[in-house]
């Protein structure tokens, strides 16, 4: 045990054993130092794990208190949170229902029985195979036209905007459309562009066509033809992130920004995460003529980090179309159920006015409200407030992760929250 | 179809049939634009995506020429080249005999068992469980001694150092031991850093102490003790990759720096694929307290890249005591494997010197040769040439990968090539 350890474990008893009483400040680090008999280092860092581990805070230029949640309170408290949250309308988890785990245990059964293939690191790209999939299916569903050596597959859409960062040699302006993807504006910002905000003269335009907001608002046709032209115009490259685009709901479908723009100045990016189960971490890009280019120069930098299991069980069950399925049967699923809770709420909140969203996965629900946000926790609810001002709130309601037999409850718990 | 794509096709097309022969200068940009009638852009975007796809090559200031190897040819060749190689003492991949398949396959089935666990997104910091496994394990092992709040799993140290990157505020100097871990060093210049090589005074130290050369040179304690000292007096960052820590041969294991330093100014990286499987792509990370806390400061920049199933699997796999059997496993079959290699070649080549690595994963054999350097591939053999002067040859040679009942007929395509 270091020194370090020791000290921590010593505060740390005490401050379980209540010896230190929350609100107690600590001794200086000096102090503490020469208490201890150990360097002013050693103190800083039992000092900096504690904080870390919740049970002391820190009051710049004041000092060390033991917190007034222990880490341990802090657990059972968020355990606490989450056992009470008995209809959770915010998660972006899956229900259940809308997977059939069966045939994708199959699929994962089979992979994990290729021995040859999992003794060896896979491609930096991804599998190949895997890529040559992906390149019909982008092209049948999104009228995205690559060929599978301009595609490159990753654990999540992070990592390949990552990858994406680093390909991009002039830093320049990035535009989001808003606040709310942090992490890319972050990842972007610690590669050096200057991130900003629905900013019409940036170099690289992010959107996200079909999940323009947290409301699921799609981009309209004609505001797509504007964009690429703009893009074309200006040399501007688009970032198409074509997140929930399997989702619609009475409107036509739309069609991708890279189809529209023939390919050019588009980084297309594909996810599963939605349609699949949000465990399952396998995102595509497809890169430009151009940028696939400098892949390829800078391909030694990369690494794969999409699990080679995973890939070959996803290859394999879109080769036998059970991906296309599934999309249908998730489309499906998912609008039928915000369709049966946005018709149960109509009925049981007269006096509220409730929409579907355009891409089918969220409900919007506009009631007059007078009582603390709180309620909702109360009564077992976490739900997505969007504004609430002039007594009227305004909720964006996911039922994807709420089982349908719950609605019901669902509905009385949300009634004892409004009214 | 787009314009772009058509171009591409007909160009790919009369490349295929032999209208455009190898060597054949393509018209200009701006000439086949007026020839096709499309764009500029179009044309750069189809000239791109051929020199992409290796169909043509571009010589600056001068225009593309149609390749002298097709993209068919390209891949055919490095199929035949594959097949070619009977024997790969270069190879990182592992031995089908080193790893029990069987059981790593029963902890799958049983984590895609789990079906709640797989509806939903994972920690972004990795499963909870598998952090508290992790914990201890370092903690027995290693005497790395960290709270589970203080670990980050990823997919793969590459990605783990993009968050370390981005947690470090002043993007100061690193120093690498030398140019072999590119991909590192291209990260942390991406992120702004200033890489120098065997460089004292940086304020960022990255090593590998058990696999310090591809020779897998193991770092004294003597000079371990130094580094700590050095990191102490000038409070710069050791960033320690245990990499192969568990292979050692003739020699006493060797501390971690992490714990001779007593957890301070050390981030401990970690990871699986030599242990199990190279397609099991599962690292971790130790911070620093000071670290840990930008991480849970910063939280919302990350997302976990392991995939979920594995991470279950491989808490379940730890806890029931097999990483620790497989370690043993996995150690005494490569030293085994390396010495019965090892000791074939003393006996066959008598002029040679031949002497195992440090870490037992590698064997160095010093021999004269005065033909050419293909002979290795002419004989089916793929090997590291370390030097090769005044009719010495030097070979590393990775017994890893080449399956024991063939290392009689290895010898023997050995002796072609070396007399």
């Amino acid at each position: 045990m270091s020194k370090y350890d020791d000290l921590y474990n010593k505060l740390k008893a005490d401050i379980l054993s209540g010896q230190l009483k929350a609100g107690d400040r600590l001794p200086s680090v000096r102090k503490a130092g020469s208490l201890y008999s150990v360097s002013r280092t050693t103190v800083q860092n039992a000092y900096f794990a504690l904080a870390a581990d919740g049970f002391i805070i820190s009051e710049p230029q004041s000092g060390y208190y033991v917190s007034y949640h222990t880490a341990k309170q802090i657990e059972e408290k968020s355990a606490d949170t989450k056992q009470n949250i008995l209809y959770d309308f915010k998660s972006g988890g899956a229900d259940r229902e809308s997977f059939e785990f069966d045939i994708w245990r199959r699929y994962m059964k089979n992979a994990l029985r290729q021995d040859e293939r999992l003794l060896t690191y896979g491609e930096a790209q991804g599998e190949a195979e895997l890529r040559e999939a992906l390149s019909e299916y982008v092209r049948d569903k999104r009228n995205v036209i690559a060929s599978p050596s301009r595609i490159v597959i990753g654990a999540g859409v992070q990592s390949l905007l990552g990858i994406l960062c680093s390909l991009i040699d002039s830093k320049g302006t990035v535009s989001f459309p808003d606040k709310s993807f942090q992490q890319g504006a972050a990842l972007f910002e610690d590669y050096g562009f200057d991130v900003k905000y629905r900013f019409k003269d940036a170099e690289i335009i992010y959107v996200s066509p079909s999940h323009m907001t947290k409301r699921g608002d799609v981009m309209p046709n004609k505001r797509r033809m504007e964009l690429v032209e703009h893009s074309a115009k200006t040399a501007s490259l688009i970032i198409e992130d074509d997140y929930e685009s399997d989702f619609q709901y009475n409107i036509m479908p739309a069609p991708s920004l890279h189809a529209l723009a023939g390919g050019s100045n588009v980084v297309y990016l594909g996810s599963f995460s939605r349609l699949l189960l949000p465990s399952i971490r396998i995102s595509f890009m497809v890169l430009t003529p151009e940028l696939a280019g400098k892949y390829r120069e800078n391909i030694y930098k990369f690494n794969q980090t999409a699990a080679k299991t995973e890939q070959i069980a996803l290859c394999q069950y879109i080769r036998d179309g059970h991906l296309k399925a599934q999309i249908r049967k998730t489309r499906r699923f998912y609008t039928a159920k915000a369709r049966a809770f946005a018709a149960l709420l109509a009925e049981e909140f007269i006096n509220a006015q409730i929409e579907i969203s355009e891409n089918a996965l969220q409900i919007i629900m506009t009631v007059p409200f007078s009582k603390n946000l709180d309620e909702f926790e109360k009564n077992g609810i976490a739900v997505f407030v969007e504004s609430y001002e002039n007594g009227i709130l305004k909720l964006i309601i996911n039922t994807g992760a709420v089982p349908q037999n719950s609605f019901k409850n669902a509905i009385i718990a949300l009634k004892n929250a409004l009214s």
